[in-house]
């Protein structure tokens, strides 16, 4: 036993990545790897890391979309491969911090008075970031304006927002973030949000600030109506790597977050990140072990358990970057791969009452990533029992259950950092993004596009065409058409599509519903 | 073409489950399985119902633990073995009642006047339930209070809610929920509310119910410091479905949730779900559609994509449900099994954004549990186009998803209801609860205990021990020793874990660390 526990120590030492000046250290000895591991991998992420040098040096790194991907220019603005993006970059950042102390200082105003209220209209790589930062790194009671978001196309849960806000629009400043312009939830979102403010005797534009692409459907309707100003996404930052752009830093300035640190520590990671050499570059270090883990097939889903409650949403966060950029049909060869690595998880201990039955007794389908938080809270914590504090049983449940989950095989990886704040946070969003980078180069996927999401897109706008021939096919009055009949009138159309636009419209005023014996034959007429 | 049109609307008419008194629909013709499925599952579905009669009926349906298994007499209290049990399950929904008609008009009251906070202190199956029904059914406005949770033993994050209640202790109700009471993190939590009243100058005992077993530690410390007043929780009702107990219907009725009517959705859709005929069943049919998508060994994970805000919580909540009660290792033969059927989803359309770039291109690892919820919103609707609402894009979102995934042979089922109210979130956690009871008979599974979870909270407890005895073992000043030294005079330690204990001291100001060249190397003493 002795030499077993001598072993381990040796292990942990010799593998143990730390870095003071980051405030980070990675222990990736939960992981099953042997000594040669290494070695083998070798001319892989060496691969990786010349791939890396030629994006960050400005190569169309995404060719399906003919893009640069540039994320890293924005911690890094002297690396951008031209003095225009530099200078792009650069007077955006300027510009995001003196339009906050505009704001915060009173000088731009609602109709009403000082802003207080903030309200973020997007979806995606545009909500996923700012969501996950105003929870980390928020404080309500010294926050300087109040944070809310429609993150969906759903009109009762706007409603609800609106709800809290109602009152005070004239004080509440409203943030449209799409770079396209053209994600329909958004559109939706900001039309909303635009009756409403109408609806208050307000002018919406007043209100209004878009953050979009230079020539956007969302860019010229801001322009045209007056908006109170619009910042700039560009074509080379991706929604799920765009937290650090004009995305995530006017929601987190506004809010009253310190984007010089999350900044300042998204580039040190990056300088870590761009090490050559893999022991000490901590992203390569985790790319590895996700390849390890899952046999570079995404065997195993990473369950992402972060023992602090500001960190609850960094899994869904992770969702989106990870899933949307390792989730490929084919590789760089064309050949069809299936890739992908499943991300889910909240908080522990939180989760351990929720799930970790099934990680410790259940399928071996999982590794997990643990964060550790070093720093407890702010001041002095009282003892729960002797010389016991609850961050002392936060730390001990994190490493009791990865004991307990190590008893039975189960992998993990453990990320440490020593608070939550500015700094650190930046410095988790750029690990995560170079390590997503990098194993991409290994499994040979291009990590930059998402040529899948356009499908969903294109079936429910086909729905909404369905919707309005159904809207025209429906009878009068009754007797109305059962959906199999109506379906019979639109060439081409599924009935049970039919029936469940049928229905839809059925509850919402358009349409009438018969009931028959069965609810699949009801009839429909319009209302 | 015509032809497999055809072909998939009589397969949609022929399996379609609609149920008008529920107001639900289940089509789970998204599931690849054969004509002649039913018909084999058929004695595996019959023993299912015969063990559940015999659950209901009182059996020790949970040996391991020596109990019955009761959450459906919740709903059903004439079904209840003995009429002291029934009596007890009416006494509590009526005490429920009063107390919180009570409070509503003032007759119970704080420190500082009526009660206008709900602090719910609470872990797992004691706070996932309520966190779900609060945010599916409640209305900022309307809510006849404000609901927060610590549910966690973070101290940051019970700092940062205590922030928004601080100046308010005096109007704030504290609810302790723990079954046994031996839960630490809500022990820890009730202990921090309580030092957090008692530095306000205020009584926490006039401020703090409890709901919890007859013979706990907390009960014990409730009564001995007159608290306000308990509630119980049976031995008979695991956590994970104790929604409908005291420990679901409390918190709801203070919030202002019509609690009759969630138990009369639970109620009307266990007299749905007690059919024993299958295709009049959907949680027999939803068990059995887990059954084929996953072979019985839940190889595919179930991603939960409720198309409505309301809804975010469902997946987190099922987490547990589903996965503590189906994450076994052996089945009832003893013989080792390793099951599980892992769950994550958050909500539609938002996550099409997230992670459908993966399921439709990625391995085929998961099927998909669609909920639509018929009625988009209370008002009437802007249209963002030409006769087209938000609501019409978040219903075509799903259906355009659902379509795009099955092109590629991804598999769903999809579950609709006409709204989120208190009576379908009743009927939505009973058919899940029922649907996890069958597939558990299916997989011959005891879903009702939960024994991986001991084995991480004994860890935590001895990471604790190890603390005790490095505070003890730490020199006194400097130099220090590193954790291979400290390791080496506490018998049986593990390096890593004194060098992560000292770590997490370090940063709590209960030792002092020296970096050597390599932090593993570190030296700590007392602080």
């Amino acid at each position: 036993m002795q030499d077993s526990i001598e072993k381990h120590w040796k292990r942990f030492c010799k593998y143990y990545y730390s870095e003071s000046e980051l405030g980070l250290s990675l222990d990736i000895t939960g992981i099953k790897f042997d000594e040669s591991y290494f070695t083998e991998m070798g001319p892989g992420i060496l691969a990786a890391f010349e791939k890396m040098r030629a994006l960050e040096g400005g190569s169309i790194a995404n060719p399906d979309e003919n893009r640069m991907v540039g994320h890293y220019w924005l911690r890094h603005p002297e690396l951008a491969p031209t003095l225009e993006i530099r200078r792009e970059i650069e007077s955006t950042i300027e510009r995001v911090k003196v339009f906050a102390a505009r704001v915060h200082q009173g000088e731009l105003q609602g109709a009403h008075g000082d802003f207080k209220n903030l309200l973020i209209i997007g979806i995606g790589g545009s909500a996923l970031g700012p969501q996950f930062v105003s929870h980390a790194l928020g404080n309500p009671i010294t926050d300087l304006m109040n944070v809310y978001f429609f993150d969906n196309t759903d009109p009762d849960g706007m409603d609800k927002t609106l709800s809290r806000i109602i009152t005070e629009l004239g004080r509440t400043l409203c943030l449209v973030i799409s770079k396209s312009g053209g994600t329909k939830e958004t559109r939706n979102g900001m039309l909303e949000a635009e009756d409403a403010y109408s609806r208050a005797g307000l002018n919406f534009g007043r209100h209004a600030v878009a953050i979009t692409g230079a020539d956007s459907v969302l860019n010229l309707y801001a322009r045209s109506h007056q908006w109170v100003d619009v910042f700039p996404m560009w074509d080379w930052v991706g929604g799920r790597t765009s937290e650090t752009s004009a995305v995530g830093l006017l929601p987190a300035a506004l809010q009253g977050i310190n984007i010089t640190d999350l900044l300042r520590g998204a580039a040190a990671m990056d300088n870590s990140t761009r090490r050559g050499v893999v022991d000490r570059n901590p992203a390569a270090l985790m790319a590895l072990m996700w390849y390890a883990v899952g046999s570079g097939e995404g065997r195993k889903a990473m369950v992402v358990l972060p023992y602090k409650d500001r960190l609850e949403l960094f899994a869904k966060y992770l969702q989106q970057l990870v899933m949307e950029s390792l989730g490929k049909s084919h590789d760089w060869n064309g050949e069809p791969v299936h890739q992908g690595l499943t991300v889910y998880g909240n908080k522990g201990s939180t989760d351990q009452h929720a799930y970790v039955q099934q990680l410790r007794d259940g399928p071996d389908n999982f590794f997990v990533v643990f964060i550790q938080v070093l720093k407890s809270r702010n001041e002095a914590s009282l003892e729960v029992e002797t010389a016991i504090t609850s961050g002392d049983y936060l730390a001990a449940f994190l490493l009791g259950t990865r004991q307990a989950l190590a008893d039975r095989g189960r992998q993990s990886i453990t990320l440490t950092i020593e608070q939550v704040n500015e700094f650190s946070v930046g410095c988790l969003i750029a690990l995560f993004e170079r390590a997503v980078g990098f194993y991409a180069s290994l499994i040979n996927v291009n990590a930059y596009h998402q040529p899948g999401v356009e499908a969903g897109k294109q079936a429910a706008a086909e729905i909404l065409g369905l919707q309005a021939k159904i809207l025209s096919a429906l009878p009068d009055k009754a007797p109305g058409k059962t959906a199999g009949e109506i379906a019979k009138s639109i060439a081409g159309s599924a009935p049970e599509l039919v029936f469940a636009v049928c229905t839809h419209l059925s509850y919402n005023g358009r349409a009438r519903r018969v009931l028959g014996i069965d609810e699949s034959q009801a009839e429909f007429y319009r209302a």
